[in-house]
């Protein structure tokens, strides 16, 4: 028998060679090392249990533990050594502890098949990595929040598909992206109360063979979770992409967040929102990956399954670092105030020309008629909307007089919307009181 | 301007004639016109709304009320007839409510826009939706609990990677897929939970543009419940597609859920069940495409939005079927024990041979070694492994005896699983009596 | 049995009654009835086969091709009913045609399964459905290259990461999506050229029952065509967006292709382009659902491929709506040539000047450097960099000098990109011609 | 300015720094390392083309080449050394060469933009890449068409809806995948034809700055031909996991394709067909995030397309293993005959016996209600079909008489079906030639 299957977890029967593509291709340890940590504190957790269960003697557990200490110290100076034949991160510790403790290693498995250890492993990183990424969606918000405190003041367009739609804070934008997040946030909620529900039996010696399935929907969910926030990120992104080009000049990123171009010495690319639009793509595509090498197959563990983790990883560092990325751009970011302010212009209030009319008793419908027929005929002048004459409104509704000017006024036309969720300044900063609040109870 | 346009509820300014092609792609009434119950429920809310805050009179909102019951009537009866211009159902609603009550009809958009209206349809349509699809998922598990009841006594092979594994309760099998459909009847809670919080603003008069990006991502977020929950039913699927092949021949479905072939007579084919595994792929897709969509839009709305509505619609109706076809399935099959009892064979107690050398003080990872031993030499000789002699086993351990034979128990074997999740009778019931206990809640 | 089984083409031996819900998730009939011309043309080619192999006599074919030509002048005219039991296209047409012809219609099925049929029909429909788009993106191209050569003249930024990057001329612009477009219709003829090879064996009474597979691969790799073509255009949507935002005003849709807002009455957005940017998702979600359901199927027919006829259907109405309404846009919207040419700025000949220095002996690498500095300069002295003095601009390199004045020219600029493919204007028009020969060629 | 900026291909007008999370997330050069060999030869026939047109001299022209094979021979020895501030391959080649002969080096930039270098590279590696796996599915076919050759004597159930449907040799079955991966290879020569056509200008020394949305698609295609591909052999490779369970036991994989249980030492999964099952998920998820990626991106570059090479690489890894692994597993499998002609029964030769009362003259679909008729009476009285005596069979129709027992034989049945394609020996043994002939010529 070949010395690298010496260590094989079923190395009892089998007489021929592995193939060495195959065995490249099986080996997970290139990847599912950084399970490390976590697959020590389970094994540490499970041969407790196995001593309560009298199936390892106190002396045997106290053995296997102090040897697990010691495989977690190698690990945590960099020393720990992978060897061939180590195919997963569980076959390597278990290695390395049986050539700490010699044969008492072996009873670490009694009534634990692989698949228990990988679930446990995988639950137990899910539930850090939970952690951490919620701290840094936080960090993220709470920039947000505090840089729309600031900048209350600064109006600019509100765009509906790219076109400027009506005036609003800018400080309202941030926000609505801030609400996003927070329901990200929540979601993730959601997932952990789902991870930290231990499975049925799994006090028990006896493994169950369909707790993987369980574990594996919650991959999938969490890469899908992914997926989403991603995908609202990306949003943004475009947003910030947009607001940062030369026509619109709303924003200007600093060079920490900027690259140059090779060929054109003038060029100040938005790289950093480039990458952030980009991701929602790459972490999709690992879920979709997933749910398709999940999508029918039988029950229980099928060697298929081995795909999950180099998903969850990559989509754990890939949000790990959009979200950072994020937080160094919206911190850092520059607002042009004069160029936002400059984009106002008159046509935006024409929902305001109409509640106008509406006030003076036109239905809504007959109002936006008119509104539009006045905006038509400063089109038709090509002047701007606010410079038509009373005259030039009377032609399409009597209802217009002289106190049509008062409608002319950016500031006037968003404090009108004061209701929760508004783009007023009274509504603004109950937003940001709302989230302060909601940021604090987080962090409990 | 032509007469088709009059009813645009953009119409003031446009000159020019749509392209009929733009028009037919732009145009959502071929299938939005489902949401015609919740629209009118809506606009009936938001009239109120508009009365408390003074802009329409009480005298409005009531002609405006009693147009939208003449509406409503309409729809129940099949009598609305959609007409040219009806784009969509909020513009028909409306265009059939001006005609039964005239120049009233135009207030009811006040403050409104037409987003804000898709917004609120397709959530109360959400709510509604998973309350039936709770209601039939509900149905399918209590379905599998009663059966999983009736059949406890029946011992079948459980497998990994489609090989015969260790000997497990049919029951045990069943219950493995209530207990991931309940998990989805939890997440499908998740989703309600964020649905019926009301957007910020909700009931104010002016709208806020960025409700829309909330309510899409609650429309992601269902999209990839069913591809989870249709994924896990997959996996179902192709359990009972093996069992009921000839060469497992372990179950029969009833006549009512085969097909046969048209080329060959003798055929009975699992249909029912082959679509079940199927639609994965199908609902998978539309959150895919769905997604795709989204990725890097900017806020707010854009015209790209109006993919959600076919997507949500194809798969509500998707999971509304399946869960049907499921419960029939499960409700009506034949379980074929003689085969299931017969598919046992004595090398699936292979583990519990090396649990005999466990307790006799060997460690397990030796155990399994030994076991993995016996297994080769009873291959070798081509007999069971519960043939092999006493003789034949010590060559292997000294450890054997002749109280080996009683490891050859499969009852007794499932027996030893009685930890929660187990397999024994006693952990069967404990699962049975939990779900049975959870349904009763689920339904108050 | 029940008289609605009566025409079930397997319905010799089943004694039970489906499950009504089944029955319609079974039912394609609602979707695959748009097969009717080719599932009738493949059925007249059918008969002469079985003929010719004595299956059927000269007296049966003829009454065979009779009734088949009835069933097909009522399809024609609108007058086909479908019945209860017609589950599919095949059925239907066999029981109209029994109707017409009694006995005789019995014979039409010899030795041909429903998959053999399905997958022929599939294939025929295929092939026309490929002809029409490739006429369709020929016209689009054809639009393209007629308003490229006709505003020729007209120059504007090249974008990257959508900064001002070169000028350029529009037409390059317009030809860069042309020749996009141009590579999918090659891809298309790929596509046909498999679709036209006969399945082995497809001359013969006895089917093969791998045909089915190679008719799925061949329809998944239509909907990626789909999705790669959709995805092309999604671009040409972005760019085009941005163009007809109020901040670039590059171009204006004409009315026919914008839409207004219900809301705001001053709004006019570009519906047709954000429909078009979305599409790509909906088939893309169209491919990944359909791919999802094969990934791990068994080889041959199983019921779950009854997914990819809505797939092929859906794939080929939207991009065939996309590549009309995007011929529509093309051809009518407005370009705005001074809004163009005025976005052009002397930073964007940053290169140009780098390539000043090249001229003069400097490396380029260094060049570039220095050409950065200058652009440094300028942005510190709040100038443009042609304002810059040659003072000024000898601070960065002694090479510089008076004749750098003539480095200021926008059309000398781009007139240097003289090579293949180059946004000089004999380099356009070399593309023009190249595209108008392909477009010849192409229409034989 | 931070030393690690000075090599920035960018780095004259900088003066932040670089955020380092981004900084990370923005370098490629842990993955694009491997282009390193196509980078040299790319930069080499640049260099060439600027002497040609003048831009460096001929003396220039040779310390940049003869620098180029100095840094080539770094790599091919496995010396060459990252430093900070390589970001990407083309980077970290440039300063190497820069350290080999100084200000030349800066001269190989000229007119060519980074995005340039990455079209050129990712097409002379992707040509490289299909030439290798064009090779390895040449070598699967041909392992698959000689093994088919050797057993082609051998019968197995054919399987529709993995229920038995009618007898075919086991030959047929592997040439029905070997045509399926032939089509992957001529679909592949699609891809590499378009891969061969140089860009347009490509030649030239201005770049154009849409060539990459050129390379980009070709890109798409190639991972999308992995996900076919991969798909096709995920049905391959369920087909052979059926046949591997005990339940079939029609082959058996050598030890070198499976591997045991760390649990139960009695099993033996057949983890490399899983492995292969699972892989058209993982290469899907690359395509479906890549396309995510593009859709709606605007023209030319974009940070977001640095996904592209990722997703090339590990498609090309995964395709290149799991071809690998499956000669393995085909050409080593063995072959259980008993168990698969064991497999046969009568009731296959149902479709047979309708073919029997074709020839005397009954209609194919009322003769194949009588064979079914006649497979209930069978079941009725639970014997084999062909144990019917000619009495049971009259009670259905008049014309079975002595004759029928000829049905019952499964050679006979198989051939039938001598047309091309068909399971007739003579059939099988012309597609064997045919392929054999296709190999040849592939080979030239």
């Amino acid at each position: 028998m070949a010395s690298s299957e010496g260590n094989k977890l079923w190395g009892g029967r089998f007489v021929g060679n592995a193939d060495p593509i195959l065995e490249k291709f099986n080996a997970s340890i290139s990847y599912d090392q950084r399970l490390w940590e976590v697959d020590i504190k389970g094994s540490k957790a499970y041969v407790k249990a196995l001593q309560k269960a009298g199936l390892v003697t106190q002396n045997e557990m106290e053995q296997i533990l102090t040897g697990l200490d010691k495989v977690f110290d190698e690990w945590s100076k960099g020393e720990f050594k992978i060897k061939p034949g180590d195919e997963d991160i569980h076959t390597a510790n278990e290695r390395r502890l049986k050539e700490f403790i010699g044969d008492p290693a072996g009873k670490l498995h009694t009534g634990r098949s692989r698949n228990d250890q990988v679930a446990t492993d995988a639950r137990l990183w899910l539930r850090d990595a939970i952690t951490t990424l919620k701290e840094l969606a936080l960090q993220l918000i709470s920039t947000m929040v505090e840089r729309a405190a600031v900048e209350i003041e600064i109006l600019c367009p509100g765009y509906t598909h790219m076109q400027r739609a009506q005036p609003i804070r800018w400080s309202h934008w941030i926000l609505s992206h801030a609400a996003a997040l927070s329901r990200d946030v929540e979601r993730l909620e959601d997932i952990r109360k789902r991870v930290n529900v231990m499975p049925l039996g799994s006090g028990a010696i006896a493994g169950n063979p369909f707790n993987i399935d369980r574990e594996l929907l919650r991959q999938a969910e969490f890469l899908f979770w992914g997926s989403m926030c991603l995908t609202h990120l990306s949003k943004m992104a475009e947003d910030l992409i947009l607001y940062s080009t030369k026509e619109f000049s709303f924003i200007t990123l600093t060079d920490a967040y900027s690259t140059g171009s090779s060929l054109m010495p003038q060029k100040k690319n938005a790289d950093s929102l480039e990458l952030i639009r980009s991701k929602a793509g790459r972490v999709f595509g690992r879920c979709a990956g997933f749910l398709m090498t999940l999508k029918g197959l039988p029950s229980t563990y099928n060697k298929d399954l081995q795909e999950d983790k180099e998903a969850m990883f990559d989509t754990y560092d890939t949000v790990h670092a959009v979200l950072q990325v994020a937080t160094g751009v919206i911190s850092t970011l520059k607002v042009n105030q004069p160029a936002m302010e400059g984009a106002l212009s008159p046509d935006m209030l024409a929902t305001d020309l109409a509640y106008y009319l509406v006030r003076k008793g036109m239905p809504f419908r007959e109002a936006h008629s008119c509104a539009g027929k006045a905006v038509y005929i400063a089109e038709s002048k090509n002047i701007h909307l606010s410079k038509l004459t009373v005259e030039d409104l009377q032609t399409v509704s009597p209802l217009f007089d002289k106190d049509v000017s008062s409608v002319w006024d950016y500031t006037k036309s968003v404090e009108q919307y004061s209701a929760p969720g508004g783009t007023a300044r009274s509504s603004v900063t109950a937003q940001i009181e709302h989230f302060r609040t909601w940021l604090q109870a987080q962090k409990q």
